[in-house]
């Protein structure tokens, strides 16, 4: 499965960069950074997996056989807001790494700390916050020359409008999480955007919104509306896509906690030692028994803690079978996507076998 | 000409509000911060004169006598675009306030001083980046609206697209020249942006991006392509608003140097106190004796600048006739556009007058 991503990766990359090639030359007459910052945008974009675009062609493929350069094209945009969302991200996380490499806004950062600026680490920000916007409007124009001579296009835009506007939201909740240090009054106008009747609902509708519907059901919605597919397969795939997100989304998180430092690259506890508002948080937060609870919060979100203290963590959550719990939920969840996919009306097998892979896959991946 | 735009300006964001009071309900699904951010954005969005709203119904107008909603809901997504870069542009000049009111990242960071987070002013920028990019989102949405039943909707997409990638790759050049302190080691990466071969020219070719194409052709082009107007009228008006754009700037520029306080709200001179790099400056480099050149080097972008020592660059400006060389620069291109105005095709002439009015307006206005 994973050479599939692979060898789709490659066909996308090279349609967007020769895409690109000619935005370089008119972005010269603007301005001689013009050119520069596409091409950063270009080498960011290729960094990635390119896991969305290769689920716009994993859809169409579903459909049609045979891949075409619309179908690319519709996946370099994808790819392209992808990489508008990330250098945006970054800036807000304040993360100097991305994909191996220095994040956009931290290339920007360096760059200016060769010339005379009183700050260069904020010269840096609003560098990235530009070429952000610019990787959205890249997007947008490439969905804008598929739409000029094929009519499916448009309905790709319209929801890629709507849904990056959800995932924007989506953002600004798990930002404002995030950053949240204590227990909040939520009597305070802030406060109450962090009102959660259901702890466990807000999580999963972030997830939702952000994994789910932008990751996975806008990108195999795109390839199928532009393969033609009917409404019903588009709905489905939809559905499914919000069931894929949530499953992905629980196994990251038990990667950022549980995962193993020589796969994953990251520290054991990472997630915990960060304060992530996780699945994993709100179970412990509403289950764990008192003293239990106390130890949890008083090293929860601590950077400073003893890896001996977050392995104390870890082990309450598997003690009181808190990881367990959210296994099964993911166990119910992959079951219940591979129903759909199972059902899925009139596809092609090669690809719905691709799907059930890739259900898999998100269930025991390590990394 | 002013009671123009006042009535559009009322008609676009009424269809504005309409469209957005759906988003709203949609955006409470995703999270209860959802229509929270929506409705700031409209606020904000509202605070605005509505100019380049009130270009795309002039130039509708210009063709078709009467206006329609496509042409409204086309000026209300260039406003949200407008809106989308001021709310970012004011992170970036870390600019507290705008249109009187604080500015979007502000309103976050102050909504944040409520609750117990560890840095307010970071998280008012994170939340601003993403409302920024919302706004832009509800913009494009905007127009698939339009393109969902209009066919030339989707030149419109692709238009603003392409001029939204310039206007970003403008305001990166003008971030890096207004950050720079001192001059730069232009061997340096970053310093080779800023070699100049013509800083007249450099000056300019931002203001023609930034103001001239984003301000001036992007929403007369758009006017005129949804009210069906003939290429050659559309390449017109593509001129006639990079012509309109630089006269604008320039009287900006004079106005934020020779502008008197009781009509801008702003302190004379108060460009040259914050260093901005206009053509009165690139004039005053090239042109100035050297004596007096050491004397406005020395002062020019000091913020801690005696009033007295501010009025000197002024009296330099005047005295050294550089004030009349760029005030004949824009009677150059007043002239330029009122000829090109008279001679365009075909077009209905109250608004052609309505046009000439407008050249007046940007050659005299004092605000």
């Amino acid at each position: 499965m994973l050479e599939y991503f692979a060898k789709w990766k490659q066909a996308i990359f090279e349609v967007v960069q020769e895409e690109l090639q000619d935005r370089k030359t008119i972005a010269a007459q603007v301005q001689t950074l013009g050119p520069d910052a596409i091409q950063r945008i270009e080498d960011f974009t290729n960094g990635g997996k390119m896991l969305r675009g290769g689920l716009v062609c994993l859809a169409y493929q579903l459909v049609q056989n045979t891949l075409n350069k619309d179908a690319l094209l519709a996946a370099g945009a994808m790819e392209l807001f992808q990489s508008a969302l990330l250098i945006h991200d970054d800036i807000m996380d304040r993360d100097l790494l991305r994909r191996g490499d220095a994040s956009i806004f931290n290339q920007y950062k360096m760059l200016s700390d060769e010339i005379e600026v009183e700050d260069s680490y904020h010269l840096g920000e609003a560098l990235g916050i530009c070429s952000g916007d610019l990787a959205f409007f890249l997007g947008f124009e490439l969905l804008t020359l598929v739409a000029s001579h094929n009519s499916k296009a448009l309905e790709l835009i319209t929801l890629c409008s709507k849904e990056l506007a959800y995932v924007g939201i989506a953002q600004m909740a798990d930002v404002l999480r995030g950053a949240v240090t204590k227990k909040t009054d939520t009597n305070t106008d802030m406060g109450k955007f962090l009102e959660e009747d259901d702890p466990e609902k807000a999580v999963l509708q972030v997830y939702q919104y952000k994994t789910g519907r932008y990751t996975f059901s806008l990108p195999m919605m795109a390839g199928a509306i532009l393969a033609g597919a009917n409404n019903d397969l588009i709905k489905e795939l939809e559905l499914l896509g919000e069931e894929l997100g949530v499953l992905f989304q629980l196994k990251d998180d038990e990667i950022g906690i549980f995962g193993d430092e020589a796969v994953t690259g990251k520290p054991r506890g990472s997630d915990l030692r960060e304060g992530k508002k996780t699945l994993f948080y709100v179970y412990a937060n509403e289950q764990l028994q008192a003293r239990d609870k106390f130890t949890f919060l008083q090293h929860f979100g601590d950077t400073d803690a003893e890896d001996s203290e977050i392995e104390t963590l870890i082990s309450l959550l598997e003690s009181s079978k808190i990881k367990e719990q959210v296994q099964a939920k993911s166990q119910e969840l992959a079951e219940a996507s591979r129903k759909r996919i199972q059902s899925l009306p009139q596809v092609n097998e090669e690809f719905q076998k691709l799907l059930l892979d890739f259900v898999d896959y998100n269930l025991t991946r390590e990394k």
